[in-house]
């Protein structure tokens, strides 16, 4: 079953409507009246990272990913909670350490602090972040309009190369290695764009289990469908030179997922403001399509307006 | 390592000081300036629920658990958050629609709502729970005074006796195993206390871990210790006729956690105003001791003044 459909049988029907817009469709919490924005997840080894060989970067990215859950919504992250279940070694003394000095690290970057949390025993490692912000107002999923513009924040496809060198499937030099390593573990996620997203965007997500999977759910409950041209979809110049090198089609490296960049939709007189808000502070955001009526299929074309098929849509949480 | 100590060289100086006169020091994390509290913890089955038999009662057990947190501190549960980790058959669907029903029950009695969370795919049975409330003040930890009585909420004992007879180490009949099982599964949490408290205690913690494990957290910043009366520390009934029929020891059944009842001090100029509150609400409130100069040992005594040694405090989360 997947996570979503779980949510919606099951649990829907105990969230306070008239509270929140969001109602477990979202991935943020929002009590407008209180102004609070909450995001929890969970990370288990294995599946949201690989394995905890490296602590320190490991914090890093789950960090990242949480805050960027209230980031794609243009609200600022204020404090997170940590809560960590492991066994002694994986909470040794060194470990705690390089815990403890990445945590500072991220806090000093983003302007967040930790405010509580818990660590228990168990013999399967796991975290539980849940972080906070306060807003007034906040960017929903499922505003889109037809024919909006579908933008998509730096680039897509390096976390997942990143994670093809770590399981050893993919064999590049030390320095590329290392490059496509850090983008699994340290994505650039959007902090500039946290306070300017609600001057012009419609409706938002960011990218956790990949592009198309991600913009399947920012618009599922809207009578939309969307075509994006593979050409516009931003990579690295990095990742252009794997791609071209190895030969490998650009189609399976752009919606693995672990990008953490902030896809949204704006209206087509909103070009000129992100444009140049881009530009102004060097953020960089690239249209790649645009949404359709419903009765058009959802499509990706390429160089020649052909349809391209894709056996994998990415990640959806199964159970 | 304790807990606490673990928190407290590795994580303390992460924490913002100016924000919160918490610092990972209380139960609940507290916002003053926003208003905002919040209690994260998690539970992991064999740890702090035996099993997944009843998925049902488990429900209700970590939701009051975490509720508690709040209400000992004088502050109304809003809403909560449930992540949940565990493999395809602690989420079967028969499973899910339990868990769906207990929830939608404990949200009926407590007035409290889902907000959201997360299930993720683990070979191991955990939950983190995130409850949230609003308030403009807290009852805080290590406040309490010299010569403060100590007062309990409720009785102590019963979840430790359910647990016993889950374990199959005590032989009860039908009906007494049911009462105390229940308790394990359902304290009486005391949500009539919540909007109350903040009128005379000095301090206040809820008893998870063991009564004499939290006061000694309740106090443990302060140069205080205590003094406790045996005969007066509240048991129900039903406990009482097994600690009279099985010719047990009442010291080794008051202090062993799972309670969720209050422990709170206050000045003895309060005693009229705690016991009108709690005749007119009917809430079990008893004076169990007082607080005292550190230069006496803390101390619990029996009907002739004698002092009681203790193998077992409680329950110290350690790695």
């Amino acid at each position: 079953m997947h996570e979503f459909e779980l949510i919606k049988n099951y649990f829907q029907k105990l969230s306070k409507k008239s509270l929140s817009a969001l109602n477990l469709n979202d991935d943020v919490f929002f009590d407008k009246k209180n102004r609070l924005v909450v995001s929890v997840d969970t990370y288990i080894e294995g599946n949201h990272f690989l394995d905890f060989k490296k602590p320190n970067l490991v914090i890093k990215k789950i960090i990242r990913s949480s805050i960027s859950d209230l980031i794609c919504k243009g609200v600022k992250p204020k404090y997170y909670f940590i809560s960590g279940s492991g066994n002694k070694q994986s909470f040794s003394k060194s470990n705690l350490s390089k815990i403890s000095k990445s945590l500072n690290e991220e806090q000093n970057k983003y302007k967040i602090f930790l405010s509580g949390g818990d660590t228990v025993f168990s013999n399967k490692l796991s975290f539980t972040i849940t972080s906070i912000g306060f807003s007034s107002e906040i960017v929903y999923r499922n505003k889109a309009k037809i024919n909006d513009d579908i933008y998509v924040s730096g680039n897509l496809g390096d976390s997942y190369l990143g994670l093809l060198v770590l399981k050893n499937k993919i064999k590049l030099n030390y320095l590329l290695s290392k490059y496509f390593i850090n983008q699994y573990y340290m994505p650039n996620i959007q902090i500039k764009l946290t306070d300017k997203i609600k001057k012009f965007a419609n409706t938002s997500i960011d990218i956790s289990d990949g592009l198309l999977a991600d913009l399947d759910k920012m618009i599922n409950n809207q009578k939309l469908s969307y075509k994006l041209f593979l050409k516009d979809i931003p990579i690295s110049n990095n990742l252009k030179k794997i791609l071209d090198l190895k030969k490998l089609s650009k189609i399976n490296y752009i919606s693995n997922g672990d990008d953490y960049q902030v896809l949204f939709t704006a209206s087509k007189n909103k070009r000129r403001i992100i444009r140049k808000i881009a530009t102004n502070f060097r953020i960089k955001l690239t249209k790649i399509g645009s949404t359709q009526s419903i009765s058009k299929n959802s499509s990706i074309v390429d160089d020649k307006n052909n349809q391209i098929s894709l056996k994998n849509k990415g990640y959806f949480h199964k159970f």
